[in-house]
């Protein structure tokens, strides 16, 4: 691959980290028939790295600087990317690196940036570990950031799902308010124990019993926040079992069941909503509180010729926090 | 039927206008085995007249100041209650008047209300004319209330349903957002044109071209926020259809059809609720913006032995607007 | 004194615990002929104790049940009131225990409580101990809570003066977001050394170098979140200086003197108001806080007999937290 | 003047009108030895017109296109900028076109401007006659904008000096809250005569009198709005005079005298602030309204060699509305 040169306004980034994310996983497997992309392009919608050169008329950041990469690439003018919000940019076809539209990412040693506007300075974190910042920690946060009113003296707030996703967003509720009780759901044991290191206060398995104590733990009201990370039928329930009246349910798992909502189930006025990506200025929160040591992802790096082994324990679920592609190491 | 005595605290109602409303209907078709609540009750959940006793203790009015009742009555202890937030009683179990707790409404000359905080003042406001207001007028006022912030310059707001609360619904709208378009949708012409007289921008009859002329007039991004009044498959669907990234779909109507909400659909963090009734405060504005002209029910008046009769032509849907009963005409 | 008799629909409280506030130093100096009040009258408007009797119609508390009293008794009919917003009740003259209207107060062994709406259980804290949150603890919340939505990752807030209340801003501003850096200024050492087991972040004496550094820490920006519990002239000038644009500055301390606000000061946009106690929901918040020990004030205890001292060592500075006269030990 | 080539990233537009506004006045009388700037500089910060060229890497927008050009030019990267919230850009000393940084501005045949990001398409809307809503509409539309939430139903809102900027906020107020009663406050009767056409619902003379009226108008509580597009003594005194508890004022007049606020002015927590301009997003509102009909500007024009003589009326107060120099007529 040859490097590319930045156009107007482009910046040429020298990545440190592009993260192994399952949804990649998904790209792999589309069949021929049914892309809408065309191959062969890089993958990798995660990524840190150095700047290397800054296209002409580009200004704010110097070679050298280290960034992250903000990841859903908009228009820019709709009204939604005006706010920094180009997660849910209003003109279609927008291509975001190492997606469904084709465009290169950053599993390669140099990725080419449209806009400066996709930079967030890193500071003194290391573009190899923050990475995953940028998709596993933004998406979590801004699933946590549209209840944060929600989060009171005397609030509850339920972590469906402890993985990489849950584990941050466990980490953003105490951070965010240390007055929320934290309860982390999971089958699995071992990442309950996990959740519990990452801040949680009350680690529950999965099932009627888990229902139960929540209710028993509000009065019987359920909890003012539920976040759901996996999004099949059995999560579903309990987040509408366990919800509020007034309350929020957000499904950001994309296990592909669907929550019936009417007014008998979840609690009454509960907001049920499923976001996506988060934007801009969230990213800057999410780094300012990295930068603060508020959150930390678990982080296994690979060299650029062990993407495939990375993305083979990533299938297997034997990565623990997050694969990250370090491809100038 | 004997006239009742004010305890401490309460106040006695004498009716000027007690609302029919479809729940009734409901609530007179429950087979005796799966009652939860006692025979006799008298029904009537709409209701305004005059102060006439107050009882030990009560103050703040007067025998014969004109007054609408606030309708779902809680402990007025809890978190919601206090914030004049009843209709979300977090205390279960409280009974409110001609309802599902057996206790007695307003379709009587009679009407026992236990605090004077479910008392607003009517002022000029006829209590035969204003009763619906606080159930229809107040419900669709809380639907849209919910919303309030969506709509600003170039937004566009879908009333599914030109029905009794419909028509509120839009009324509303017009009043607190002049510069939201507002979109009426229903399956009757003769409902639409009523649409229309209420202030609605837009007409449309139900069905896959609505739903294309919403988003050809949104310019394919749909509506801010959506008011489901009907509540049945097709409806749901359709507001599913229009509905907008990051918007509000509220589901007022009972018609038993739930949502399914996932990453797919409705719009991308589409807010999905759906609420129950309305509180003290809102009442408070309702009364506002219907002595100010801004808002109007249309309705027709019944003696107290035609109350049967009244339920006949609801049933039948031979009632434009709202049956108001006048026990004490 | 006669044990007092509660009416219908009132309380009757056993006194555990009656703070003694500044403000009533300012009570026993008005001259006679500036009072708008009778004498004599009880002093004490932070009070807690167990219920004793419930008058006629009084529901919802049981005798012996621990409760705090809310302060500020409004109408109760009034928009404000009707949301749990007494502190800013609409209609004009409404008495409050042990205050300027002359109605008795908390420091005798009993009080009447005129509504249940006024009492919040206690749970398991001691009345003793909790008395002056309803007060200095609600004060200080409802000054926070107004600006809650600016402490986000990276923000910063200063509280200026960490007597009393500002050491209780320090604690609620950690337990609402653990992500702010929470500024302590005062011109006292000591007092910064409690601030400093109080949770706050940075400690500064009072003067241009705090000024300086806290534009330093801040990038140039200033302080999101400023609350100045002092009131003169020099801590309104150092207020305004660290003030940031979009911020709110927010003046709790009656030293009168005046900020003047216009476009070259404060920083642009930044909002400023004096904010007057709290409200229902808000003391409802506080307890909860207390309850789950993220909050807590020091408290010396003084028999109704040495009340008199009591006041003399407020007056003289020598009480470190707040004076809790305890009627019935 | 030779016509400027436009670099990467940036714009070449075809002035179509630029406003004269009163601030270009005080930029004219600044002593030679006060200048921040270096002379000569093109005045005009009130553009629009018709894209003449795109520089390399601009993308979005065709030569042709009518677009009206925001104002307050930022870092784009800083977090009040990464929200398009650009006036109040974080990065001290960014250059406006027409400003005090001396950049030159729109009264000239083009204007280079530095982003599309700038750009607003202004569709059907006349570059000449839209060209003032860019700072005079812009302005008026953010002081509304930030108490949208108060103009609920029964509310008031004072709008004290209806020269141009008022005139807009009358407009605005209207537009986003049919439910408001809107009153105007001028020493002019002819200003409160072209209020009235504004839509303003009262109209009363600066003065003691017109304290009094609203008071009385609002049962004695003030209005929960009040801006002032004066800024001088006298109108802050009836600002603080009809200000009410919990509500807003808003001083945005550059009279420059100050309000003090403290405990007893204005109303308890009423929040007072001077703001600045307003956002790109709200600049788009401001269009969409227009575009609607919903507000519109009274403009004269001028071509480019009577723009003195533009200056001079307006020094005078012969200009009724906004005078707009047309450089290509």
């Amino acid at each position: 691959m040859p490097v590319p040169e930045p156009g107007p306004g482009e910046v040429l980034l020298k990545v440190g980290g592009a993260g192994a994310c399952h949804s990649d996983l998904h790209l792999l497997e589309v069949p021929a028939g049914a892309r809408s992309f065309t191959l062969p392009f890089t993958l990798g919608h995660e990524n840190a790295g150095w700047v290397e050169t800054m296209g002409p008329g580009a200004t704010g950041f110097e070679p050298g600087d280290p960034v992250i990469v903000y990841g859903p690439w908009g228009c820019g003018l709709c009204m939604n990317c005006r706010q920094g919000i180009e997660n849910y940019c209003q003109t279609p076809g927008k291509p975001s690196p190492g997606g469904l539209g084709g465009t290169d990412g950053g599993m390669a040693e140099y990725l080419l940036v449209p806009s400066t506007r996709y930079l967030i300075p890193l500071g003194s974190l290391d573009p190899r570990e923050a990475a995953p910042l940028t998709d596993a920690g933004l998406t979590s946060y801004h699933a946590v950031k549209r209840s944060v009113h929600l989060l009171g003296p005397g609030s509850t707030a339920v972590v469906i799902g402890a993985g990489g996703l849950g584990q941050m967003a466990i980490q953003v509720l105490k951070a965010l308010s240390s007055a929320t009780t934290v309860v982390a759901i999971d089958t699995s044991a071992d990442k309950l124990k996990i959740a519990n290191t990452m801040g949680a206060d009350e680690e529950l398995v999965s099932g009627d019993d888990a229902v139960k104590q929540i209710k028993d733990m509000t009065h019987g009201q359920g909890a003012e926040v539920v976040l759901d990370f996996v999004g099949i039928n059995p999560t579903l329930t309990m987040a509408a079992q366990v919800s509020r009246m007034l309350g929020h349910l957000t499904i950001v798992g994309l296990g592909n069941a669907a929550l019936p909502v009417n007014f008998n189930s979840p609690a009454k006025e509960c907001s049920v909503a499923s976001p996506f990506w988060g934007s801009i200025p969230e990213l800057i929160d999410v780094i300012a509180l990295a930068q603060a040591g508020k959150i930390k992802m678990l982080v296994e790096h690979f060299p650029l010729d062990s993407a495939a082994e990375a993305y083979r324990l990533l299938h297997d679920g034997k990565i623990a926090g997050r694969a990250v592609i370090t491809p100038n190491d």
